[in-house]
């Protein structure tokens, strides 16, 4: 992944470097075993030296886990400001209603006394099965040692305590200049959808040690978000939990404030937001194959990302791929039933650069080129509606046989 | 499915008898092998002893197959009469352009012209690959030797016809008197979703021998669809095929006209189109369980849809029903995305008849029961929103192995 978007990426101004979320100046990480899991680590805290600003992107399901309900009420109360952040896997602490809330709660106080800071500084998201409580008296001895074991490389431990069954650590970190000062911007995700039956969410945490007002770091997140996070589905189920956070605690010096030093730092919150989310489509529960689905010509960037997404969750498109089958027919069927206006005979279907489709009619010649294609690994899907200039990508992966397998027998 | 139906709608005055399309007096219908599939019967016809009442409800996917566009021309031209029915199998004839247009449309005036009826007259369907052309001159001969095959039961070549991956004839015929006359209502169906890796569609036939005015038989054939085939869902991929047809020929003399006789037909109807629908889901392909999600104290029944559907399109709730793994935070975790309001503490889900969650918490006692429940072939979930009266029942199975067998791996 970094050497594919260091080559791609580098004419934004930003470099890709080694490190996640403590790459950037100020921020202590660890991740520990608390025993909320079976085995391996399971609680990540990451603290920032001074007070940061911070903000918050949260799942829209109307069932919310308990700890999404705390951190988008610490957020408002203390007026995007953060300490630290606590997040733990084994367990989403959803659908746990007053008990769970009081959980989540007396988690952050814990944490926050070990700082001396306000709970409210403390943002905290959880991951794993739905429906059961947290074990506190493990959770709350965990914080302690989760504390004390921070340092200023504990970015990798802290990944690691994320991943439920995600098969690869998600992290990136970027650096450029802004005003002369060198700032960073770290990032890590964990998830691929609703990965593991119970193990709901995406999770992913941005720091960076630039300077930046809460409201603008709010904006900027939201934007970065749209076009990364919300761009990405594995089987299209909504967790409860889904959570994107980012500190700013400007420890580099360098500010983001004017047009300018906005535009740049925006250029790599974007960079690092679309790597995460790609890595997570790549690590896709049973995925055997990477889709980008590039959908052009279309009214609006909402419309585009609505046809995108309906080839992106049709089964019956991502069964064919994982039999590298070119079925092409099934994704104009999805592009028919996205809901967004066209003329079927003003479309046209590339795949891996290949004309599948043109004139209301399939293309013939490119037929046996088009299916060897279709055993590449990572297969771009390019539909243009021709009703417009706005265009959307989406990530996404293939449904195999082990997405039933890890899906429908994890109890057993 | 007769068995378990006669016995639960006979109070409707409507009773289950055997056949199926050509049940209704004044009705022919054949189906022989054209040779458009590798093997077995790929065309049927469906012949009204004299001009009947027609109606038709077509697919709402913007790429339409040439046979829906025709079929839905016709209906107004003929102002909703026809004579015949013509399906084949084995081909879609969809993204066919202008070809595949008139390869329908010769094909309806070659049925024509052996009744000396007027082409408009005559409704098609195609169902199979997408992308590929009709084979013409098999066709043309296929439509001749149906045409010498019509008898009075030929309902079962029909049914046989239109299979595709189907693994069962769905079909259904009712028995009940208006004004003094025996009525009957007969039908037929194919499909489970997009059953089959490119043999796209839903396609359902009904016919009776009522006499019924067009626009009163096309309002309640939509009235009847919209709690059915609408009701229904294996996969989520709207085809580009769908097409059910209702005729009714007169034949038993019995007039739907009034509002009595109308609610009792109706009921009929009613009872033809869940039952062919419910079929539909059975034999969804790969299923291992049918599932019946019925969603009450909704607002609306768009509403109460809308969350049943929600919960019948989630590949995590379906692999988890396969796995016959008791992950109910799945459930409400898509009840929740279904985009419809509600307060999660209102909520109650309840899995054949057992309480899993109420007061915004699980219930704990019944755990072991309902683990046990999810091992029955037929399964209820029943959610509750408690935020109005309106209910609204969805049919679906489960996500297996075998799905993905069947559409990842048709070709090779």
């Amino acid at each position: 992944m970094k050497t594919r978007a260091s080559r791609t990426k580098e004419s934004s101004g930003w470099q890709i470097i080694s490190g996640g979320i403590t790459a950037p100046q100020g921020y202590l990480a660890s991740g520990v075993s608390a025993g909320i899991k079976k085995k391996g680590l399971d609680l990540a805290v990451v603290f920032s030296s001074q007070t940061a600003s911070a903000a918050g992107i949260f799942t829209t399901n109307r069932v919310q886990a308990a700890p999404v309900v705390l951190s988008s009420e610490n957020l408002k109360v203390s007026r995007g400001r953060a300490r630290a952040i606590l997040i733990n896997s084994g367990c989403a602490n959803a659908c746990t209603g007053e008990r769970g809330m009081h959980d989540s709660l007396m988690s952050t106080q814990c944490l926050a006394s070990h700082f001396e800071a306000d709970p409210s500084q403390i943002l905290v998201a959880s991951t794993g099965v739905i429906g059961s409580f947290l074990p506190v008296p493990k959770l709350l001895k965990g914080i302690s040692a989760a504390v004390s074991a921070l340092n200023s490389r504990g970015g990798t431990a802290a990944v690691r305590a994320i991943m439920t069954t995600d098969t690869r650590e998600k992290c990136i970190a970027v650096e450029g200049r802004i005003g002369g000062k060198t700032v960073r911007i770290g990032g890590m995700a964990k998830g691929a959808g609703m990965i593991h039956p119970q193990m709901a969410t995406m999770l992913a945490v941005i720091t960076t040690d630039a300077r930046i007002l809460p409201r603008d770091l709010n904006k900027m997140l939201h934007h970065a978000a749209e076009c990364s996070f919300n761009c990405l589905t594995v089987d299209g189920d909504t967790s409860t939990n889904d959570t994107v956070f980012a500190m700013a605690n400007g420890a580099s010096g360098a500010l983001v404030g004017d047009n300018r030093s906005r535009s740049f730092f925006e250029k790599g919150l974007a960079l690092v937001c679309e790597e995460l989310a790609k890595s997570i489509a790549r690590d896709g529960e049973g995925a055997t194959k990477f889709v980008e689905i590039t959908v052009g010509g279309a009214p609006d960037f909402e419309a585009a990302r609505k046809v995108a997404k309906a080839i992106a969750h049709s089964p019956l498109v991502k069964t064919a791929l994982y039999g590298e089958e070119l079925n092409w027919g099934r994704i104009l069927c999805a592009v028919g039933y996205s809901g967004v206006p066209f003329d079927p005979e003003e479309v046209t279907l590339n795949l891996n650069g290949i004309p599948i489709f043109r004139n209301g009619a399939p293309v013939g010649s490119t037929r046996a080129r088009a299916e060897k294609a279709m055993k590449a690994h990572d297969l771009r899907i390019e539909v243009d509606l021709d009703c417009g200039r706005a265009f959307a990508k989406v990530w996404t992966c293939d449904l195999s046989h082990k997405y039933v397998d890890i899906n429908g027998s994890y109890i057993s």
